[in-house]
């Protein structure tokens, strides 16, 4: 394959080019990810865990080995509406920064929820109705997981319960307002409508929220929905939706193919981890089997939320309620909260197992960086390349051109591909901030984290 | 050509297929559009405006006679960051309707300005830029024509006054805020800092803005500018602006060919008539050439601001403040003023001249609709297609939706396009709105409308 003359700004593939399958990293992987274990040590298992996820789910998040997953013919259809997404050339940013760097970016925010969540959205909430299950209840942070949940549901007529955590509540009516007019039930967390909600309340009345607060109290009324109809559903950290996310990675592999273009180096953004293990996994595929092994990938999470830059590799509850299971991850402690001013986005105290399990074992980077300088970098990418992205996909920018800058000096022609997960419409009360000079970061000190790490649980025989 | 075995849901085409050249409708128009005038009832002449619009611009706003302008490289170069648009065949909306139309929607709203007046601004911006023109000023309503400008603005390195309808400013400050994320200034209309807006506010100091208002500030900003380096530009309405919109037409002609399609209807929402125009242009040429006679068209504006329904075909001003020339256009007269409670946009007072000149010589129909058809149209819409639509863009969803009932009850198999010209985002505060019940239609009485009227004025000779 040779390079063609002249790449498109945005090279979209057709409708018949859409993956038809998920790919699942685990599979290439030498040393699998830790399995989730529940709270006495004992692996989880599938009766152990169908109370709370659909049963096809679960088959999904259990399975190490399959490499392929046949995307539903269902769920394919809900694809076709808004994918592929385009796989755009930055030759604008490439000019600004007068680097001999190619740079591209895979573009998954032009969909209504305005960004690469309602990839995994739609599977899930596929998977929820094909199985009979009426109710499905999940938590939002920034929002736009929620608003992905919500359009999944409104397709599927599922009944949807939003947790959302309640400063974003307060800060972004909008993202509250779009929630609920695909039908969903929007409430702040912690609330008073679930036990988990009230404990909470109770330690701390004016409690501004968390994600993994949020989390406890979805689950708890997932669980109470009758006749077991009810399931929890997440937006990003399990490796189902990992599997999902790799719907980007692969159309981003067939895209550079048909330009016969390789990245040398592959930078997401990472809260969860979802979008950074979609987006690398066909690369990383080629990496671990040897095939292209110089490949480099890059996490870039905030300053004031540094799980896999300092936090622990440990066995962590999932939500800060502790009623979920536990997964093998960098963690700042189920009991960590970001600071409420920090912005940026990427506030989940945990990280991916799959990506984590990457990082540990050296070969994924993962780089920390301030928020004031993520916006800076996104009001210039907005400049040139006419996107206001998500300030979370600014994390993914700013790597990209402190890389494409390092190729100016060293004068290699490297091929740069990032994530560019959604769009920053709703972040309106940040950007203004920044511009007004208010944004600060918050980086938390060493004591900080160690009231984090003091949450971390210890597991008779595992940790 | 022969129909494709499986329409795409999203046909992109490649970049190599944007067109190359804008279309000028009016030159095959048997009738050609009224001359812009001066008050004394003088046809304007390019020395007469050229004060006001860039000198290309100009040439591009009074003539009737070129088929074809050449779009300059830099502008291409910027229309390839962010079109072609897709062509979208709405399956599921049909699914739901039962209905054996095929529905195709051009949808505009993929770039960050959130519709189509990026097309515009982008060529506008350029054309001042290319004059050595430093300054620019425009005026915004909802916020998508500011938001476009403020992009293009910064693109080209030029600095932008933008008055916005002080309504708006206040209800819409994310709005306002991506304006100034993209460096421009944005100022509440009417505003102490043009002798207009003194005037205006000495009047009625608490006036919530207007369009025209708005317009005329930007105007006297313009010509205010040191060295004759000011220029002001226009988001719709003009001839040149309906030019610029017409590669909305272009790419949706060239994807419907590729599928061997050719609609029946073209159905596109008409505030100042800009997107219509654009939308509308190839197809129109078919049909005033005699190639395609049967083809329907229809606009769609608010029952609340109905201009082409119940105005009057007659020389208008553009703005309130009566010191911009005079279009020949269907106007409710330039003192007129939507109720503020109407939330769908499309509230200009007049409409383009060229779509005007159609409606009178018959080949175009306008349908009024009621905001609140158009807000259930757009949910539904949102649930089925994914895309959450501005209130302007429902306007002809409403309409599409309604020409695919009346195919259900007929058997026809026709086939729709219509224009799907932004998204929603920064319109939640009227959903949320709609959702609560409180949305209202104000549809304006006939004295309301004779006060309108009573604005327009007469000109000796001319009418």
């Amino acid at each position: 394959m040779t390079a063609s003359k002249h790449d498109p700004y945005r090279l979209y593939l057709t409708e018949d080019q859409i993956p038809k399958a998920w790919y699942n990293l685990r599979a290439d992987m030498p040393e699998k990810p830790e399995p989730m274990r529940l709270p006495n040590g004992a692996v989880a298992t599938k009766p152990d865990i169908a109370p709370v996820f659909a049963d096809a789910l679960i088959d999904q998040e259990l399975d190490d080995d399959t490499p392929y997953f046949d995307i539903p013919e269902p769920v394919l259809e809900m694809y076709k509406v808004y994918r592929p997404s385009p796989l755009c050339r930055a030759y604008n940013l490439e000019r600004a920064l007068d680097t001999p760097a190619k740079i591209f970016y895979k573009f998954e925010g032009n969909n209504t929820s305005g960004s690469h969540k309602l990839n995994s959205a739609i599977a899930q909430a596929y998977y929820a109705y094909a199985q009979g299950i009426t109710n499905i209840t999940t938590e939002t942070g920034a929002g736009q997981w929620g608003t992905a949940l919500a359009e999944a549901a409104a397709h599927y007529g599922l009944d949807l319960d939003i947790f959302m955590v309640k400063c974003s509540y307060e800060q972004k009516p909008f993202r509250r307002n779009i929630m609920e007019t695909f039908d969903a039930r929007v409430t702040p967390s912690p609330s008073d409508t679930t036990e988990v909600g009230r404990r909470i309340l109770a330690q701390d009345p004016g409690s501004s929220g968390s994600l993994g607060t949020a989390i406890s109290e979805a689950v708890e009324r997932a669980l109470h929905v009758p006749e077991n109809r009810g399931r929890y559903q997440l937006g990003s950290v399990l490796n189902q939706v990992v599997l999902h996310q790799s719907i980007i990675g692969l159309e981003s592999y067939e895209a550079l193919r048909e330009l016969g273009e390789y990245p040398d180096v592959v930078i997401g953004c990472a809260g969860g981890g979802s979008n950074l293990g979609g987006l690398i996994a066909p690369f990383m595929r080629d990496k671990l089997t040897g095939a292209r092994p110089a490949t480099r990938f890059i996490a870039v999470e905030p300053a004031s939320c540094p799980s896999l830059t300092r936090g622990r590799y440990a066995y962590d509850f999932a939500d800060t309620g502790q009623t979920c299971p536990l997964c093998k991850m960098y963690t700042l402690g189920n009991g960590f909260i970001p600071n409420p001013d920090h912005a940026g986005g990427l506030r989940y105290h945990g990280m991916s197992p799959i990506v984590s399990k990457l990082k540990h074992d050296g070969y994924l980077d993962a780089v920390a960086v301030r928020q004031t300088d993520v916006f800076a970098a996104a009001e210039r990418f907005a400049k040139l390349e006419t996107i206001l992205p998500a300030p979370e996909s600014a994390h993914a920018i700013l790597v990209a051109m402190r890389e494409a800058e390092r190729c100016r000096e060293t004068g290699e022609a490297k091929t740069i591909l990032f994530g560019l997960t959604g769009t920053g419409y709703f972040d309106m009360v940040a950007y203004d901030k920044f511009n007004r000079g208010e944004l600060e970061d918050h980086i938390p000190t060493d004591e900080e984290l160690e009231r984090g790490f003091a949450t971390i649980p210890s597991i008779p025989g595992i940790q």
